[in-house]
């Protein structure tokens, strides 16, 4: 971790943080401070936002214009190597996208598609040929590229695609085909207007053998923007939002390319027609090769954070200027937030802010490690995998949240498009389905908090059940973590007597993470033990389960992220920053426990006296950090001038 | 009430329900079946919806035509009378609006301002003078008026308005002037292009007396759309929805108008200029002008109805028609509709649906009564006040919360307009926000609860403040309707034995909802007293009970809400169609105890192990309701081919 010392200031130049604004970005911006505080400083801001008012076609031209001068700044491809020799850099990718995130979503977005999606599939799923040919166009935005993924009949269900790449030995081709009109590839960036070339997924079928999801490099239109032959385009025009990025649809009919164009890094065809590949086993193949894709979920998280930052930033400075209704003692009429109602809809949103962002970071440096080269096992991979898709899942139903509480926050205000909440809202909504539903990624966290442990109970009896689930639960929630350990340490002390500890003590919020989280799993694995082992409709019996795999994985995340938060302020060695984000802390953790406050009551996790007085720490919590509250939502990193709201100019 | 043989079908003629669907919703059309039907079968529907690729100018141009249009088909200015000698009907206006919000949001709400805003003025505030010189051309759409009450630094504090009205007895005029920028009338429909005149409110000066809150109409700009003399438009350009309404901004530099522009049904200037009013109360003279424009707030609890039912009859429909993820039994894949956690984040809000429709008819059925002429006292012109406020917040955060949940139900598919869902949540956003900001309506809804006890408490011992308290609490839970009565005989049965009813008892559920409400305001009332007692700042220790009083109304309303569900049902005569209610009414109940049920633990209404409970039987509620999802759609009354969406239309 870079000292604080070596930092660069946190301030854009034109910044006048407060003190402990400054600090507490710092301590946000944590490791990589100073990639974000150059990212920062250097960022073209002249454009940053498009005009609401421009259509569908205008958005499109505005948004790739934009894309062509940030690349030209620096701001383009970032992170993703510009040909076979040079190598990929994850931390810079992050940082870029979250940098972009506090322009035009769309721009992010399409940014996302070109270089992080479509160049990362050439990058992670193709070999040297793949990456001379194509990388040098792809990052210098002379080719622009879909990432066809998805069917409109197969949203979420990645390994049932219908695509057909079927090996055709007499002419070394592979025939592309969208065999029904569910195959048909659809809501994919770069594929209405701007994209020549796409990635596309399907079954590889060579002799007759389907070996399962393979990518395919496909030529879709030419420079002229027609159609390739077999080919057919379709446009989804207007959207809930990101107008700048030109989703469309993709069919094939009998579509040939040569050989080479298949992506062979996992698997691939021999020059004698077999098909080769270093990973046997089909499944694992391909989860190896989404495996690979896993920063695109990590930037959703990051990006879904920045937004919410962004709005919470607007309402909150908002809330600080606008006077409404007189009082004794103020007949200039009351701050917006001086009300308690106002104090209470967005502070506990700023601390969440903090919260997630400091799970952001560690979820960052495990993507740094794994794909910057640094020794890990499947299982590091696996972890990563299961963080990004918990962390993206929370941090975008975070972030839909907090803009709309922002907006209302604002009143008419917030309705006028001037004043940027309601972009942003539209913009980020869909990051609650992209890159994984949310509801489909929780339930895949679940999956993976219970493991191989449903197939091993069936083999077992009550005793062993009884053990492998002890042992399950101790896995999950295990990993010796420097700040797993630090959180238990904490949590073992408050368990001697936790309705004896005040309401703000670290160590009882700790452990009251990690009952839920242990407890909700080991129900969750006897009830699904119960289900599959009944004659009945199996399906139906685990469906039932449902909300609670929801749950689960909810309160997992929610831990890992009062983790990172805890980690964050061991860190911190200043007392007075410290002592604020001790305060902020607890706002986040009696919050998520004041949400689910109900569930510790009914497991007799909490009293239900103790949970009435949990409401009133969380007022007093806002009130104590009421006086805070600019250098607070100077701390969460977005430079004011980059706001545009028109609200907070005059 | 019809009799339910005497009404036209449910159905328009190119529908075709189940009999369930018809029937149901015969009962959600209720009293006014008659009038909704009729509405249904007569409304053109073929220019229903705006293109969502339409600019802010094409959009207003387009909403405009669309006005001009309904309303030669007779469904402009419905329920506004025409003139002096015709006589304003509330039941037409209502339904018509309700209509409206099928189509185009920017329709409604621009029909609202001019018909129910501009004209609502006219006709409550206005005198024969008015009706007769203005009231032809406001139906005709030949003048075409703004509604200027908000002020950019008073949105929601009418009181406070800025604007000044100065008679000038030398002359005869009143001079309008806004001695601000705060004194900026902001947000106002038909200001930024069309409107022609506007209802502006201000204070009153006569002879240096401030008479309080007015209503003068002040042309605005001349037939070639320029700003009249002293007057300065603006125009707020782009939105988060509602393009089609043209907001915009007005600023009075020191205007003159002749003095009858006063609108002085309740205040005005006599002849020998000086003031005179039937109300000596200038604050009840305020309440009295205010109380007359209540069919604003009746009929965007009603839009908001209607908007989060079309979102969600797409969502379910879509959900009924697709499949992701094949399992055991189910190869082609699972409809989204059977699965758990989807049937979960869609029934309760379609149950709440109903909840609230029942509700709106009844708040509907006060207002026809007491503005469509009907012997009240002030007393229950206060009741639909406080009602037509608590149910306004209520179904437009409802209406926001169903229609994200129905977007984000229909995954990428939901983001795309041609689908339809975003644009109603871009429209209906502001729902939340305009006719009373829903923080500010609940807290008006609270202290409308505790009525004037807080100043009598001041006078009184301990003792006669428990008296007073029981007896506030009493009355503002016991109106002594047919539908109280029902509930409360239910729930004393229920009351001996709370807990070992079933979770379904309406009994059970009549006693839940009265018990919460008539605990958390009984407390309220003792912290308040509590608080005003004390010597310290009076403001922030009211101000720290702004939570307890937002629990407090939307217990009140949420009480209210299941009333009328039960006197609903207890008119339902057909046993079928009643079972279906009735689970669909448990299913309501439930969601909101559960919603509360940590506070209904904490105050030892439900028993830890009562309350794990009820998330299962939530569960079991969806899955007996399921089979009759379609059903439900239908009854939620919109047609299927008025929804327009493309997923549903291959």
């Amino acid at each position: 971790m870079t000292s604080t010392d070596t930092r660069p200031s946190s301030q854009t130049p034109s910044e006048r943080l407060t003190s402990l604004g400054s600090r507490l970005r710092a301590q946000l911006d944590g490791p990589y401070g100073h990639e974000r505080a150059a990212a920062r400083a250097e960022f073209p801001a002249e454009n940053l936002l498009r005009d609401p008012e421009l259509g569908v076609e205008e958005s499109r031209d505005w948004v790739l214009d934009r894309l062509r001068e940030l690349e030209a700044a620096g701001f383009g491809s970032a992170g993703v190597p510009d040909g076979a020799n040079s190598v990929s850099d994850p931390l810079t990718a992050v940082v870029t996208f979250e940098t972009l995130a506090h322009g035009d979503l769309s721009v992010t977005i399409k940014s996302g598609v070109q270089f992080g999606l479509f160049g990362g599939a050439v990058m992670n799923l193709g070999t040297e040929w793949h990456h001379e040919t194509y990388l040098p166009d792809i990052t210098a935005l002379r080719l622009l590229g879909a990432f066809a993924m998805t069917e409109l009949g197969h949203g979420s269900d990645v390994q049932h695609l219908e695509t057909t790449f079927t090996y055709l030995p007499e002419t070394d081709e592979i025939e592309v085909h969208s065999p029904t009109p569910g195959a048909t590839k659809a809501y994919l960036g770069n594929a209405a207007t701007h994209g020549t070339m796409a990635a596309v997924f399907g079954q590889l079928q060579v002799d007759g053998v389907n070996h399962g999801v393979h990518t395919v490099l496909v030529p879709i239109r030419d420079d002229e923007g027609r159609d390739a032959p077999g080919v057919t385009t379709g446009d989804h025009g207007h959207k809930g939002g990101l107008l700048g990025v030109d989703n469309g649809t993709l069919r094939f009919d009998h579509v040939r390319v040569p050989r080479r164009m298949l992506l062979n890094r996992y698997g691939g065809i021999a020059d004698d027609g077999t098909y080769e590949s270093s990973i046997e086993n089909p499944n694992r193949r391909f989860f190896t090769m989404l495996g690979t894709l896993v920063r695109g979920r990590v930037c959703i998280a990051a990006g879904s954070g920045i937004a919410a930052r962004r709005a919470l930033s607007i309402a909150v400075r908002h809330g600080l200027r606008r006077r409404q209704f007189p009082a004794p003692g103020r007949p200039e009429g009351v701050l917006l937030l001086d009300y308690q109602t106002h104090q209470r809809r967005l502070l506990p949103l700023v601390a969440r802010s903090y919260a997630l962002g400091f799970a952001q970071n560690e979820l960052t440096g495990r993507l740094i490690h794994i794909q910057g080269g640094g020794e890990h096992t499947e299982e590091d991979q696996r972890e990563l995998e299961l963080r990004a898709a918990g962390l993206k899942a929370m941090t975008s139903r975070f972030a839909n949240d907090a803009v709309q509480e922002a907006r209302e926050a604002c009143g008419g205000a917030g309705y006028m498009s001037e004043n940027r909440i309601v972009g942003i809202r539209e913009d980020v909504d869909v990051f609650a389905t992209f890159e994984g539903d949310n509801t489909v990624l929780l339930q895949l966290v679940a999956k993976g908090m219970l493991g191989g442990y449903a197939e091993e109970w069936k083999a077992l009896d009550r005793a062993g059940v009884m053990q492998a689930t002890t042992r399950m639960v101790g896995e999950a929630v295990g990993e010796r973590t420097s700040a797993r350990l630090l959180s238990q340490r904490l949590a073992d002390t408050a368990r001697r007597g936790p309705e004896s500890t005040t309401l703000v003590d670290r160590g009882w919020h700790a452990l009251m993470f990690e009952e839920r989280e242990k407890h909700a799993l080991g129900s969750l694995a006897r009830r699904i033990r119960a289900a599959t082992k009944g004659g009945g409709d199996r399906f139906e019996a685990i469906n039932r389960l449902g909300g609670h795999m929801q749950f689960v994985a909810r309160a997992h995340v929610e831990r890992l992220v009062l983790e990172a938060f805890m980690e964050a302020l061991d860190a911190c060695e200043d007392p007075e920053t410290r002592d604020v984000m001790e305060r902020v802390c607890s706002l986040y953790a009696l919050s998520s426990i004041h949400e689910d406050r109900a569930w510790f009551m009914e497991h007799q996790r909490i009293s239900t006296g103790r949970s009435k007085a949990i409401g009133d720490q969380i007022d007093a919590l806002c009130r104590e950090l009421r006086p805070h509250a600019l250098p607070l939502v100077e701390g969460l990193g977005v430079p004011a001038e980059w706001l545009r709201a028109a609200i907070l100019e005059d």
